[in-house]
Order: structure tokens, then C-alpha cells, then sequence
């Protein structure tokens, strides 16, 4: 089978390689469709590690996938071949205590698609547990499949946040995540976004959407626009989604009294926060981890058109073009939000 | 001044009637412009009483009202004359144990615009105090700030349902408060409403709007459209809109397991509930009176262009046919969903 | 191996029986101690059924159990042989909806011992999943231990209620349950509880804890002595532990605006309830349906002292006379609050 | 009228001094009992400002009071001359966004005692909102009475961890907060306060709690005790209360997975935080600016038996003494929580 497979830091391939997958009884056996190529896939092409993960052997990158159902175990039910799906790349420990509690996203011992040692999906067939593969509705594309991977991080983000009606939100990064949870966070129940970041190119791809406010902070302040757009009470919602710590200088200034703010970006090193100005207001903060139980969610607002996440996708290549794909994400232009791979 | 009162139980009267209202220092005087009809000023109209509220005297209808400012008193920075607004019709004890705990709905001195023995707002103008009179968004009109007082009824509800992203909500009646409820839903963050009522006509009004799905219960099955609909999980929310006992024989069967069901509507008489279907999900049951601190939420979502309420305006009559607008809106019409009056 | 069984309605055996257990590689096997008769093995025994669970074949009865554990397997690494335990009794497909979002108890699919067809554990040696076996803190005993399980229906009961520090709570019931659920709901956070029954002999149990008020309804006004012992204001939470209709009647004059009341109790019909007088005070109604990840937070209370349920254990029979402890239980005499069988 | 004044920073005096009190229609009018001296007190005392608040002339110190009511306003029925009672010492703008939304704490308005330019209480006699006056229970002294108003903060601190029933907290700083915080917590519905401070003689006091376990960070490390004391899992509270910039290096170590970290100390300057690792458990943060609606919290708490805030009292002096007792409270001693000024 061939994959796309990371030799070692720096260095692509697309060859055979051998990975044994059984189909279980509770399993499912896809075609792979569209993977898109995450972030954390260029970081290990360009670094060859993540943190304390290391691409110590060859590995299969990709972990954003949809596909077709081709065959399915013996105690499966509502998948059959045939389906349009896309998968949930992380399988937690079903026993762990996390599991029980609702938050297997946090269960130490997850296996996660091309996180090393595990092998990603970025191959013509993945075996893959059924409970973690969902059906497509119709009115979703492959590529918009293969988004909802990085869409349940904005799900998650916007759930964790529990916006009120009407909330004002503000979002900082316009990236991939910033944006997937701008618009996550609309359809969640706010009344408007105010997205902010430095390139103008993706606040113009945000500024498509109803009710997205976009501010350059290369030029404008972004404290007095969310003043000025809230009658100087502030946002109910902050959501930091750039991971630069710059972006902490003066974050409890754009949220209202009470109000609440979302980490979803990573800084790579520890940030500055005035404790006193948080507590000034009573802020609360909360943290984003992938996500649990984000996939039926996300479906369901594309499922009905309340989601659009079509803008997003920047660029397909067909597989044999991988490498090209990742050398084009490795570049991050200004105007890319998802390039995305297919073996179609 | 001429207002529209209600001189007893099947009695209405345009006349001049006498009533002081000073400006205080934290109080604005307004030029009224539109004023909707609710179902209670129509109660109140043709038994004269509801519950223990009795219409002993002459009484001025009216409590859903847009206006103009004209003055504001001493200490008042947020408005100023000129300014078009819309008001919150029950101010409570603001010293007292509900209003500190932020549930000023349920201060049992509050005092509410055409609840015996206070007057309501059918009069070409009123003083009110400042911080129950917002101002309105340019693009939203009077008739739709008269109709932001139902609104937030409904704001209330989908509030109070605590919607998480991509919820999918029942509505039980199609009635203004159902309606309202079922847009506040959807904007306030559910993928989809199902919105179920006997008459057509109704049903057709809620259609019109995406990511809504209109049962007619005269034919179809409820629970059978929702777990279709829901692929057997059942809703997040059910909306209990319509007042009906009957709608509550079948109310757990539309939920899914640990979802919400929020009473609206106001059953005449006791209901009868089987607790143990509840308890089988652990649903959990909120209710609703009025509202508090909705009025800016539902501006925002006007303001943002995210709720759209102007279906919901079927006439709008001239202060001097008032008494007509209440003889239709007394008449209840199948596709009436919401009759105003214009002072304009 | 010997097993207390259920021939069939109104027939109990204590005789050998087959069953095959192997020990799988996450499990463990544990020598009995204690097991608790329920009021549900009672029900079984009198009536063969409940609801739609029908005992077609005999079952060993029991549910409610601690012990010493003998063996574990290749996977266990938190237990080992020699380790005193309590055990949960139902077991959901850990690969379902429910379980994933963490309310595992709401999994249809759960397997319950002693709920037919499912066995229970009034037998000497049970094999069970190493994730629903706890070990016992040091200083709690295999009585108490085997008392966990229906203690975990109160702190379910008291977790759903939201408590906030300094809550009043109002327990209607002082059956095994409602006691439970007292005392669950003072360690976890409320400044007084107060408990109603019409037995005397109850109430002077549920009297022996601090900061408990007794109420015998056949005597004072219950709602009276609430108003009374809140200023007025009412409970901020109320629970239902009679199952009783006639508890419903008044149900919301109990409870403060905005309060909670918890249906803990099940009632074996419909209940009539004044929507109208619930919404007045925006009340929240939460139900409880057994119980999720409670055992950690009932053994966390037992450990440190905090909760006391050495009064609830009103006589403990040796395995050879489970007969008698059933007969025993079956007659409800008011001062029993839970009869135990032991193994050792 | 005598009173405790502060004439500018380094400088106390006893004298007289004119302040106008006029009792309005929802006013008391208090006979002064017991004063605790306050850490912002000693601040002010000692730098005469405490950031923007700068004693500009001479003030009047001391907010945490109890007292007997000596008269009361026209509208006042819940109060009558002769009622011990203590005192909410921060009065907001009940007419604020803040106020009403349930958030007086975070109103920028608000007037507290013994902030410049505010006067505070530490005179004869003081006329104060009726409705931020509350009645001691029978069971609590004034020296109780007048601790209540740094409980409410630790009260504060325990309300927005939202405990649930049986949860492991650690509380860092074993000062008058963070001791308040522990016992709150724990009346709260903790199982075990783990409380860490340098200061065995503080530790020691808090020892003297069932279920508080201290352990001394100059000796032992906090970490290790935390995860020993919870099998690994971490604690689902952390309460920082200590305000030292070195506490926030290994914050969520101590927290489990998806717990709360809740920040009560003030630290002197901004802190750095590993966002990453608050990430990968999903942290919470909370955090408290004085309270809101706690004082008939803990009055039910302190009421009821099952607060014990005595063991807090450290000394009171008589109020011609009050300059030693500012003195005292000024050293800092290891061994002093609160001490207090006397009237009788």
C-alpha cells in the first residue's frame, strides 16, 4: 500500500509501506477520500518532533480525513458499506477514568493518527473503530469532511466558552483554528465576531462571512474597536487562537466584566498575565484540547447549512502531488486557510 | 392625553385620561411610535382579569413598545433625545434578594407595564427609567423593537435550554411566543428546529426560515419526524410553546438521553407528567417567566443581522384604529402572528 | 457455588448454581463480604418484575456488595489480590453515545446485576470489570462499603442539584434513599437539611446528624417550617425521595425563586404539577436515574470523615439466613434502613 | 464621634471627626461592635495607597464589621432596633449593567469602605443600606459577625469552583484567606482541603480542621502529597491564595484533568503561566474580586454548626487599643489570622 510517509525530519516520501490492519467486530474499513494537511503534520516534516513526541521511524502523517465505508465488523450497525464518513482520529483508552467522566479528549493514553509512534491515514485504507467514524450528510463534500477534524477544535472551543445568545465574541488569529472557531462560534449563538490578526488576506476570507467584524491589528487598536462595538462594556467571549504571547499583553482588556476567555492557540514558551486585571473583572479562562463528542455537532450544523466552511478550503492535490501539498502548507501563504490532499 | 384603555372586561376606550409621570433623575421621557398587541393585553381585554391580576379600574394597555427619547433626566449619559428605543415594561425592586442575585424577574414587587393596577404604554408618551430603555440599532426598525419585549421571552428560553453548538431543538407551537422562541434558538446556537403546531398557515410562516423543519401534528407523528431526524438520539431541547396539557403526554419521548425541556407556555390547569419516562434520560426541566437581561442580547442579534423578526409583524394600525387592531388580534387569525399599533 | 436465587415471584432459594465466570484480562475476581438488600431485590422477590424487566428464569439476586479482591487480570494495575472493594453493579457499553459523553448510566445497553436476565452478585465469588471495582479506604468498612452503591443514588442526586455553597435543602422521604440523599447533600455543600416523613421512627435517625431538621408531616405544615427556617426566601434545593403523588402536590412552594428540586424518588404513576406556579419562581427540575462516576466522589467523603453512614446499617445476617434478611426487609419496619447479608 | 483614622500613610489617630449620617427610608443605623483589621487596612496604614487608590485625606479605616441596629428607615421591615447583625461593606450602583446581571461585585460604581475617598467603619456608629445588613444568627458572636466579610471572600472563592460533592481541593497560602477559603471549600462539599504555606504555626491552625491536611512546602512537596492523597489523579480544585508569583510555576500539576484552578491572592506583578500544560488537561480558570450574594451564605453556614470560625479570632482589643491592634496586625505574627477592634 502506498502512504505518505515522513522519513525523517525534513524529508517526504510517497512508497510502499506495510501496516497490518485487521477489521474487528466493531470496526469499519474506509477508502480513504481527502486528508488535509494540519499544522502539527507540517511541524513534524519541518522539525521531526512535537514537544516530547519524537518521529523516532518512519511515519505516516495526516489525521483529517474523510472517506468511503468499504466493509464493516460484525457488530456494526449504523454504518454500511457504501457511506460517505469522516473519522475521529483519536481513540481514547474506553476504561480510563477520563473516558467515563466525558472527557476522553484528556485520557493520558489516547492513540492519535500520526502522533509518533502511531501511523496517520494519509493512505489509500484506514481500519478504524466505528463509534469514532460518522456518516457525511448529504449536502457535505469529501473536503468539507475532511475539515471537520480541525472544525471540532473550534466546536470545542465555542462549546467550552458556553456562549450565551447574542454573546459578541472576539476572536485573535485568523489562521486555520482562529477562523474555524470564528465561525463555530456565530453558528454557537453569538451575535457577531470581531476577528483580529496582522494579514489582511485572511481577514478579507473571515470578512465573507455575516456578522464577522475584521480588524487589522498591524493598523487599528483592537481594545477600543471591541469598545466601540460593545458601548464600551466589552466582549462576553475572548477567544485566543493566535498562540503568540504577545497576544496575553492585554487580553482582559477586551472582555466585559464576568466575561470569559478561551485558549485554543499554543504558545511555544509561557506567557505574562496580569492576574490583578483578571480578577478585576472576575474572568474566567478556560483551555482547549482537541475536542470530545465535537463531531456529531459540527455535523449537524453543516448538516442543516448553518455552517459554511467551504471558503476554507484553500487548495486540493490529488495524492500523488502530496508532497507538493506540504511543501505549499510549509510556505503558510497569506491567503491559504486548508490545503488538502485526495485519492480520488 | 389620549391613550387606548380598557374600562372593564369587554370595554375598550380611546379617550383622554389624566396620569402623571414626572422625569426623574435617572429616567428618560419617550414619544411612543409602535406598541404590539400580546396575548395578554387580548386576556386582559375580554375576561378582564388573569389569575389574581383583576382589572378593577380604567387601566391603559399595551407593555411591547418602541419609542422615541425626548428627555432624559439629571443623571442619564447613556441616552439622549432623538434617540430611538425600545423599553423593558417591569421594573422590579431593585434592593431586592431576586434582583441581587441577578433574577430580577422574579422580585415579586416588580412593577409591569398593564398588570392591574399599573398603567400600561398605549399613550403618546411615557417617562421610564433609563436602564430599562435601550437604544435601537439603525438597522432595526419600531415596529421590530415592539416586538423585542416577546423576543425576549423566547431569548429567555433558548437562554435558559443552555444551547450547546449544534443542538437540535423542538418547539411545541407555533404561536408568536413559539415562533420567537424558535429563531432565538437557531441564532442563539441550535443546527436545527423543529417546530410543530396544528395550523398550516403558521407552520408556513415558520418554514420560511433555513434550518427550520415545520410538523404539522395534525398528520405527522412528532416523535417520529424528531428521531428521524435525529438519527433515534432524540433533541438536545424541547421547547414546550403552546400551553397545551396534551402537548405533555408524549413531552420525554422527543428528548434525548440528558437533554433539557424548557416550559414556555402556560397551561391552563395542572398537567400530568410521567416521571419515571423522565427520569429513564435524567431530563432536566427549566422554566421560564419573562426574562432578565435579554433585551440587549436580542438587540445584538437584531443589530448583527442574525434574527430576523420582521415576518413576524402581520399588520401594524394607526393609534386611532387601535381598537380594531384588538378586535383582530382578538380574532386570532391563523397566519397573525404578531398585530402592533403606530402612534406615527 | 452456593447463591441466594430467585426461583420465581415470591420464591427464594439459597442452593448451588453454575455460572461461568472468567476472569478477562481487565477484570478482577473478588471474594463476597457484604451485600445490601434492595428495595428493588425486595420488589423482584414479591412481585417477579418491575416494570418491564420480568424475572423468567431463577436469578441470584444482589447488587449492592463489597469484598476482598482474590484475583486480577494481565491489564489490572490499580488492584490487587488482598485489596477490600465495593463494586458497581451496572456495566454500559463503554463504545456507546451515552458512555463517550459521559452519562454512561443512560446507556440502554447497560447490564445491571440482579436485572433480569442479568444475575446478581448474592453469591460467593464474582468476576467483575477492574474500572467499576474501588478499593475501600482503610477506614471504612465491608458494611459500609457494601452501602456505597445506594449512597451513590443521593450523591447523584445531590451533584445534579448544583449546590452552592450554604444551599438549604429540603428532602422529602426519609427512606433509605432520602436519608442517603440528606446526607449527601450536607457533605456536599448545603448549611442545613431538612427532612420530612410521615414515620417518627425515621426522622429520629435522620435527627442524629448535625444540621438536619426533622419534619414529621403528619403532624406540622412542612412548607410552613420551611418558610420558616429560610426567612421565608424557601429551599434553594429540593428533593423528592417518597415517590409519593401527594409529594408533588406543593412541591414549589417549598422552593426559593430560581431553586432546583431533584426527583429522586419514582413514582409508580403520572403526577399531576402546576407548570404555572413553577414558572413563577423559574424553577429547574432535575432527574436522577441510578448514578455516574459517584463511587470516587462517595469513597473520597467515607475516607475523610465527612460522611457518616454507620447509623444506616440496621442489621447485617449471615449468608446461610439471606432468607431471613429478605423476610426481614420485605417487612419495612420504620426504624430499618438497610439490611445486609454478609459472606464472612 | 471617635473614630480610627488614618491621617496619611505611616500615621493613626483616635479622634474626633465630623461625618454626616443621615438615616433614608431603606437605611439602618448600626451601634458599632466588632472591626476586624484587614490586610488592605494595614497596606493603606502603611503606603497610604493601594494601586490607584490613594488616601488623599484623612480616612476613616476598617470594613469588616458587626453591630447592633439602633434604628431604622420607613421602608425597612426585615430589621428592628436591638438585631445583632454584620455589615456588607461595598455598596454598587443598583442600577448597573453589573448589578443587574447578578455581578454587583464587578460594578466599577461601587462605593466600599475604607477605599479613598470612602470613609470606613471604624467609629461609634454608621447608618448603612438595610439591605446589605444582615442578622446574626443566635449561635454567632460579633467577633463572628465581624469575620464574615473576609469569609464572603473565601466564600466567593468556593461558590465559583462549583464543588461538586467530594471533591479533593488544595489551598495555597495558609493567610486569612486562604484559611477561610479552605473551611469554606470544605463546608462547601470538599472531601479533603490539602492547605500548603511555609508557616507551620499557620499550618497548625489549619490542622486543627477534620479533613484538612497540611503540608509544609518549606519541607515537603506539593505535588507528591496532592497526587498521593488522589491516586494520581490531581485535585479538581486548586485555590491559589497566597498572591506569591512562585506559586503560579507548578499551578496545574496539582490539578486533575478538566479541573479548576481558582485565583484569590493578588500578586504584585504580572505572573507567568505554562498555557501548554493548562491546555493538556483542560484547565479552568477562575477568578474572584471580593463577592456577591455571600453573606447569607455563609450566616446559613455559621448558623447551621457547620462552619466553625472561631479558631480565626486571634486577639481583639478594645477600641482605645485600636492603634496597638494596627500594630499588631502590622507584624505579621505566625501565629495571628484576624485580629480585631472592640466597641463594647
Amino acid at each position: 500500500m502506498q502512504a505518505l510517509i515522513l522519513e525523517h525530519a525534513g524529508k517526504l516520501a510517497i512508497r510502499d509501506i506495510n501496516i497490518e490492519q485487521t477489521l474487528g467486530r466493531d470496526d469499519v474499513k474506509i477508502a480513504m477520500r481527502n486528508v488535509g494537511v494540519c499544522g502539527s503534520d507540517v511541524h513534524y516534516y519541518k522539525h521531526g518532533a512535537i514537544g516530547p513526541f519524537i518521529v523516532r521511524e518512519p511515519m505516516v502523517l495526516g489525521h483529517e480525513a474523510s472517506g468511503i465505508v468499504t466493509a464493516v465488523g460484525d457488530n456494526v450497525t449504523h454504518l454500511q458499506p457504501g457511506d460517505r464518513v469522516c473519522m475521529e482520529p483519536g481513540i481514547p483508552d474506553l476504561k480510563s477514568r477520563a473516558t467515563l467522566e466525558g472527557k476522553y479528549n484528556l485520557d493520558p493514553a489516547v492513540s492519535f493518527w500520526a502522533t509518533p509512534p502511531i501511523h496517520g491515514c494519509l493512505m489509500p485504507e484506514v481500519v478504524h473503530p466505528a463509534n469514532f467514524t460518522f456518516k457525511l450528510p448529504d449536502n457535505v463534500s469529501f473536503a468539507e469532511g475532511a475539515l471537520i477534524e480541525p472544525l471540532a477544535t473550534g466546536m470545542q472551543a465555542a462549546d467550552k466558552a458556553r456562549i450565551r445568545p447574542g454573546d459578541v465574541a472576539v476572536v485573535i488569529g485568523a489562521g486555520t483554528i482562529g477562523m474555524l472557531t470564528a465561525i463555530a462560534a456565530l453558528a454557537g449563538g453569538c451575535s457577531r465576531v470581531i476577528i483580529a490578526d496582522l494579514v489582511q488576506e485572511k481577514l478579507d476570507i473571515a470578512a465573507r462571512y455575516d456578522a464577522v467584524t475584521a480588524v487589522n491589528i498591524a493598523r487599528d487598536n483592537l481594545a477600543e474597536s471591541v469598545a466601540s462595538l460593545t458601548d464600551g462594556w466589552g466582549a462576553q467571549v475572548v477567544f485566543e487562537a493566535s498562540g503568540s504571547p504577545k497576544a496575553y499583553a492585554n487580553l482582559f482588556d477586551l472582555a466585559c466584566p464576568g466575561g470569559c476567555v478561551v485558549l485554543v492557540g499554543m504558545p511555544p514558551q509561557p506567557v505574562t498575565l496580569d492576574i490583578v486585571a483578571m480578577q478585576a473583572k472576575e474572568i474566567r479562562i478556560e483551555s482547549v484540547f482537541r475536542y470530545a463528542n465535537q463531531f456529531p455537532r459540527a455535523l449537524a450544523l453543516l448538516g442543516s447549512g448553518k455552517l459554511d466552511i467551504k471558503p476554507m478550503i484553500s487548495g486540493v492535490f490529488p495524492f500523488e502531488q502530496g508532497i507538493e501539498a506540504f511543501e505549499r502548507a510549509a510556505r503558510a501563504e497569506p491567503s491559504d486557510v486548508k490545503v488538502q490532499i485526495s485519492f480520488e
